[in-house]
């Protein structure tokens, strides 16, 4: 594969999909952000052939090692993650694109020639944030930003075994709080 | 404060006191790396008042909070770091600077404009790099880089109680093998 991907892993509330936009407009190429390739799965992947078909893209095979702990068999969630998986592959073989979380930097680490980023903030600057862009819950922002943290960071080590956040597992990290979200996706587009 | 200073924290044989270098050069400011800040520490630090002077810069006074468990006092180590907090501090005041290694971006936290960065590699990189550097030894350059990491991270996490590497505890983190030593420079310089 001789597309040339940039995956965005991101802090909830840091304004990561905001900077992979960013990024992608200015090189003119598409972003697939996690809600959409969620929907493409929902719509595509639990169709049972595409779900088998799917597995074959997980390491070791459909039901891959991750999941071979499981007492009671896959959840939906993990069918979820090996159609993603696909479809992920099969967008990153279609050209050259952003792709804003999803474990996209594990699912294609022996596959593509990634730009492998991480965006982060402080919780103030993400707390302001959520609310400007998500609007007011019932839970308190610092509560929201707590509890999206924890399930992004367990997520990403179940399935991929690898330490989210740590620096290195990306070549570039950015503080968008303190650096700005239009100067980070500056720094990322001039490395692409 | 009004100086900006550069910290570098770095992984051994990333090249991070080379780009801590190259940066300081192109913006005409100083760069103190860590065996030069240990040398003056070494060279005026035992002085007794000076040891006592460097104490009012650790949080908590002379022998912080860090070495209140310790059964049978300070060690030389102990002490050194808070000779070295003085120095940081005292070249942090002098101006603007570029400082490579010993927590820097820990001890100027609340007290002047830092950018913090973080520099690393795989493995791969630093050990071909610490052998054109620094030559070769009876241990193989994995064993060196392990040892190395290892005691880099216990030091870091002994006297600040921050994890080492951990994105979130940096404004940017580059991994100079991917990107190269020179082009690190380029993007830290810029940011700055």
């Amino acid at each position: 594969m001789k597309n040339r991907i940039i995956t965005i892993s991101r802090e909830f509330g840091s304004g990561g999909r905001t900077i992979g936009k960013l990024v992608a407009e200015k090189l003119d190429i598409p972003c697939y952000d996690s809600q959409l390739i969620h929907q493409i799965a929902l719509e595509s992947g639990f169709d049972e052939n595409y779900i088998k078909d799917a597995g074959e893209y997980a390491p070791g095979g459909f039901l891959s090692s991750a999941l071979s702990s499981r007492s009671f068999g896959p959840t939906n969630e993990d069918l979820l993650w090996e159609v993603q998986q696909k479809i992920i592959t099969e967008l990153a073989e279609k050209g050259s694109c952003v792709i804003v979380g999803r474990c996209a930097d594990y699912i294609l680490r022996d596959k593509a020639d990634c730009l492998k980023v991480f965006i982060h903030a402080d919780m103030e600057f993400r707390a302001k944030r959520i609310v400007d862009v998500y609007g007011e819950r019932e839970d308190s922002p610092e509560q929201r930003l707590k509890d999206k943290d924890k399930r992004r960071a367990a997520y990403h080590r179940f399935y991929t075994n690898m330490k989210w956040s740590h620096a290195q597992n990306y070549h570039i990290t950015l503080d968008s709080g303190v650096l700005g979200i239009e100067r980070c996706a500056s720094i990322i587009r001039e490395l692409y």
